[in-house]
């Protein structure tokens, strides 16, 4: 079934770059874009990104073929509950967000056919946000993550990855609880770590930071209320991560204060040799 | 006063840069390099970084004007040793080290013309090792850090730093103290930090891996045995950095458990105005 019109909710990074992208490989399908800033709006149009906008969210959705919510995951309640009562029985409804569990349990609550939602996290972005920043290649070789559940419908998801693949990403099917799990651990811990590192820093040693520490904490600059939402929905695995952190950097502690050259050796060594064939395995 | 001859010791990664560096940007002087093994004198010599080497510590520093310890840190102690006996009363000696009290103090204790030593730590490098990732242009645009005391002589500072300025680097000079103080908050800690993030992943996790993680842990991949020994040489700034990063993460945990908002907005919103900032300042 060819793309006929998709709807994309929030028109940032990366909703825009999901605009772009599809512009330029899928011929012959409308792309409305819902936000609440006219000034968005127009900017996404003038960028090619989307064909028409309106700030108007019942409007935006209705008699599409794909809805791709791409707000901040926080805005998924409200957004799910008025676009419930307009979307179309034939509608596939997907998202692009950092947590899974908590927007596959809106949509079965609160969508008339929760069997056409099919939860995606593409993994691509940058520190960068608004249209201004999205590219046509952004998912180009990047990885989707799905977690469809036992109530999601065979063909919903094989046509929102299929999409994804046309965007050119590789697809790995996770369960919601699972992907909360481990994203949290490889990337809301991490934005964290990195987030405490930069606060930590005075006006002193800030005047001595290298291209390490700016490699180190360059996601610590993403927008701060996106990252709350993120960190909000998934406190439990984030905590849970911080704990296993602070364990891992007591073992450290422990080994210094004990002038342990054997053990801060392989405390390092084992760091160093999953981080160097990880290197390896990237190339 | 031009220079004659150098002596490296330590023809690695950032020894062999120097080499390269010197030979491209300073005529007729001849560099000697020290190692403890002649396959990495050869691939030194055939790379150009160095006209001679040798695996006789004495024999390299011997008539020298200028002797840099490019070995890691931990080496310091007897090659200061070795080389005190033959240096000539007219060289000048500086380091590379990642850390200053200590090399300031072996130096002060066992030269027999301390006031000729002065403590450099040029910020490059990568998590690469070996002279055949060398590059002349290492240096280029990078900050050195130079840590006179009371005891050194103004005369072999202005050279030294001189050197590094032909090298292309800017200078800061620092006490010891505050070099290590801060070095270990903005360098140190945050290669512990990295290394803890990659330590405690697993394979689920792991395959997951964005650029983000990538780029937030790539200092970790870095040489283990030089990095024990600068976390074992700075082991009392680096503990009171895990302390302070350990607090910071439990501001986090405790906005987190409250499930409180604003709290966890402005923590993220703090960090990422500190690190937007810091982007804009390097442009």
């Amino acid at each position: 079934v060819p793309l006929k019109t998709i709807s994309i909710l929030g028109v940032g990074l990366l909703g825009g770059s999901i605009g772009l992208a599809t512009k330029s490989l899928i011929t012959g399908c409308k792309i409305i874009g819902y936000g609440h800033r006219p000034a968005t709006l127009s900017a996404a149009i003038e960028r090619g990104a989307i064909d028409q906008g309106t700030t108007n969210l019942q409007q935006a959705v209705a008699d599409c073929d794909l809805v791709i919510l791409c707000t901040p995951v926080g805005l998924f309640r409200p957004i799910i509950q008025q676009i419930a009562p307009v979307l179309s029985d034939f509608a596939i409804v997907t998202d692009v967000g950092s947590t899974k569990r908590s927007v596959v349990e809106l949509a079965a609550k609160h969508l008339r056919r929760p069997e056409r939602f099919v939860a995606s996290h593409p993994m691509a972005g940058s520190e960068k946000r608004g249209v201004e920043f999205a590219r046509s290649d952004l998912f180009k070789d990047a990885l989707c993550l799905t977690t469809p559940t036992a109530l999601t419908d065979p063909q919903a998801l094989a046509e929102v990855e299929q999409f994804w693949r046309l965007l050119g990403m590789r697809i790995t099917r996770l369960s919601p609880q699972e992907h909360d799990r481990w994203i949290g651990q490889i990337s809301h811990l991490p934005h964290a770590v990195a987030a405490a590192l930069v606060t930590m820093q005075d006006q002193a040693s800030l005047a001595l930071a290298g291209k390490g520490f700016m490699d180190a904490t360059r996601i610590a600059a993403g927008d701060a209320g996106l990252w709350r939402d993120i960190f909000l929905d998934n406190r439990d695995n984030l905590s849970a991560g911080i704990q296993r952190m602070k364990a891992e950097l007591d073992r450290l502690l422990m080994a210094l204060d004990a002038n342990d050259e054997e053990a801060v050796m392989a405390w390092l060594d084992a760091a160093a040799s999953m981080r160097q064939a990880m290197t390896k395995e990237k190339q």
